[in-house]
């Protein structure tokens, strides 16, 4: 647990009324709980739910009728129902694992139905023994698991916007989810059909009807790469990849091919259009990144965040999620003072490479409007840019790898917006 | 990963055709993959799914329609169908996150639908100052996130009858789960009401028509009890106590209590149903044990198990579960000659407290009949004992905490089934 030996609660840290992250509260929240208050309910009348029999057992769960409002917010093109995007709501969840069920959806022709008694791996191109692998034969070959975020190269983009964007966090940067993926290491698959010498690159393609393609360079498939066929312990969703798809810890989401049914290993990249008319990054040199694979580090507060609302002066606890491509989140700073001071947040266990990192920070509010902001480092000593830094650096039409520091602005009736700060 | 630095894989370290744990198959597994071999998939039609565009956006997943077997098993009674159990189907999932729409069940009454805005945890007695708290209270104080399992304390009863049980291993197992809890501290909430000197027990009751009440120890409560609010990221799901339910790592699941609606803090243990007449443990002595709250270390494995089907001789991955209530799992250790000799496995990382640990070892079966074992070691020293010392220990009358070491025998044509050997 992130608090303990607490020091005297009452001396900031930081500014805005940031306390240090081993405060363990040991003292009333007060005008909070004021609210709350005694109610005689030890000899009040127990509730309508406890006076008749609840509902039977079910072979598989869905959220309470009461949380309805925890959904992933879709963005699609109506004339292709199947293209587009669907958010993670990061700004309802805590903890670090992502829900099936909410794992953020990014479709170019919409999610196959596939059968996975037909569907077949086929490894072939510059190999010494294609092959090709049902569901069956992978589950021949040792798996392991792998807690780590998938997140869209797109994810976060209205942050290239004129004006800050006014939406809940999580409909501007949940195009990243965290699962734990079980899978076959692509390695294991490559020692069995061998790589041909001049091999550089394996094309990807899923079995969706757009047949979407991507070229991943051969040393990450040799490295880290897992072929995955579980996630969070039960099979792949099928808008996830069912039966099987591509896991690249820490690079963008769109070379983790869902559906996964072809790997061709080839000299020369494909060129394919996510890697050139899409997934590609304007400069204000009027070039083009390519290949922009790894996902820089990134933080943000979820709690409170947009959408949400203080409830008038006092202790709160600030959370977020941090992340890095690169590794383990090694810092993370909160500040309640547009920038001014910071304080390090706690870190919750486990804290694991190219994965969410929860991050809690207790918090005295004044009553007085402040921005907040919370700034990422990773193990490799890269800090999560200021916006303006990101901007000179990028230009405004980078579409691509926003990972800037974001400001909430807090105002004095407790309601929160996002600013450019 | 758990595999490297591979040694010569022809030579097994155990009987039976253990294989070093640290053994990455850099070779290939003949015989299985035979079965597959190479389809001209790259020249070959599409599949139907490739033809036509894919399903559109959902707000919110649920598993592919060919998963349907992946379910929890209800046992409940006809004439209360409220009152029972669910397994979650663990001979199906991978790794340690358990899908919260597979958590097992055990309601006494069924699951109450209870509207958030009208629930309040109560918190009176033995303290200074009594205070009710809603979620929104709650969720002002410092949350704190747990990955750790819950185990009902008849889980794997099924071992004290006379002859072995064939069921799938989750049907046998399965009254346990692992999910990331997300809550508040209970040390917390009890530092707002301060506790009488005199306080020794929290006597706990859910919101359900059962009102389920159960005795806590203040010890537990001040060590690490949590007032849970999430569970994987998303708020509790109604059949493990939404709104808010007590966890309690490592102790038995009865103690956890779902719809946690008040804390009684009292001198004496409420005595209650599931604390006498249930939930204690007749031994030879004609004495029960009563109190008996902490899950003891257990392992058994899921792949292969009772259900699945061996495909010929050849490599294959032993994949299992082991936990303890006291802490880590320090080690596993399977048996392929049904006791004689023993190989550690490989734990996946990471490895935590009162958690699920997936274990792996590769080994190669020669298709002989023989008979598999695991073993856990917990960080405290404790080691799951064989099914003898456990009945000499306790008797074939214990019902609950059953803990020994599983057998599954593995026939010549490949099949699995449940043994006391």
């Amino acid at each position: 647990m992130p608090y303990s030996h607490p020091p005297d609660p009452d001396i900031p840290v930081a500014g805005g009324g940031l306390l240090d992250r081993r405060l363990f509260l040991r003292h009333s929240l007060g005008t909070g709980l004021a609210l709350a208050g005694f109610e005689a309910m030890a000899d009040a009348e127990p509730p309508p739910w406890m006076k008749t029999p609840g509902a039977s057992f079910t072979n598989y769960g869905h959220p309470s009728p009461f949380e309805k409002d925890a959904i992933r917010w879709i963005s699609a093109n109506p004339g292709a129902p199947g293209n587009g995007i669907s958010w993670t709501p990061l700004h309802k969840l805590e903890g670090i694992v992502t829900p099936n069920g909410l794992h953020f959806e990014r479709h170019h022709n919409g999610v196959p139905r596939i059968d996975p008694d037909q569907h077949r791996l086929l490894i072939h191109g510059l190999v010494k023994n294609p092959l090709s692998f049902g569901v069956d034969d992978l589950l021949r070959y040792p798996l392991v698991s792998r807690l780590c975020f998938v997140e869209c190269g797109g994810n976060s983009n209205a942050g290239w916007h004129a004006e800050p964007i006014q939406t809940p966090a999580g409909y501007f940067h949940g195009l990243a989810s965290c699962s734990e993926w079980t899978g076959v290491p692509l390695a294991t698959l490559l020692n069995e059909t061998g790589l041909l010498p001049q091999a550089r690159w394996l094309i990807a393609e899923g079995a969706d009807a757009d047949a979407l393609n991507m070229s991943i360079p051969v040393e990450k498939a040799l490295d880290d790469a897992l072929v995955a066929l579980y996630q969070n312990g039960e099979r792949l969703r099928p808008e996830n990849g069912y039966p099987m798809r591509i896991i690249l810890p820490g690079w963008e989401a769109v070379l983790n091919v869902k559906w996964l049914r072809r790997l061709q290993a080839a000299q020369e990249p494909a060129m394919a259009r996510n890697e050139t008319a899409q997934y590609t990054e304007p400069q204000p040199s009027g070039i083009a990144r390519q290949f922009s694979f790894i996902m820089e580090a990134k933080s943000f507060i979820t709690h409170p965040s947009p959408g949400h609302r203080l409830r008038g002066p006092g202790l709160y606890q600030i959370s977020g999620l941090a992340w890095s491509g690169r590794g383990k989140i090694k810092r993370v700073e909160v500040s309640a003072d547009g920038g001014k001071s910071w304080a390090e947040a706690a870190l919750q266990e486990p804290v694991l490479a190219q994965c969410f990192t929860r991050f809690r920070l207790p918090w005295r509010w004044n009553g007085q409007p402040l921005v907040l902001k919370s700034r990422a480092v990773d193990e490799t000593g890269y800090v999560q840019p200021e916006r303006s830094v990101l901007i000179d650096a990028r230009g405004h039409n980078g579409y691509f790898h926003y990972n800037a520091i974001v400001a909430w602005a807090v105002a004095a009736d407790g309601s929160l917006s996002h600013v450019y700060a």
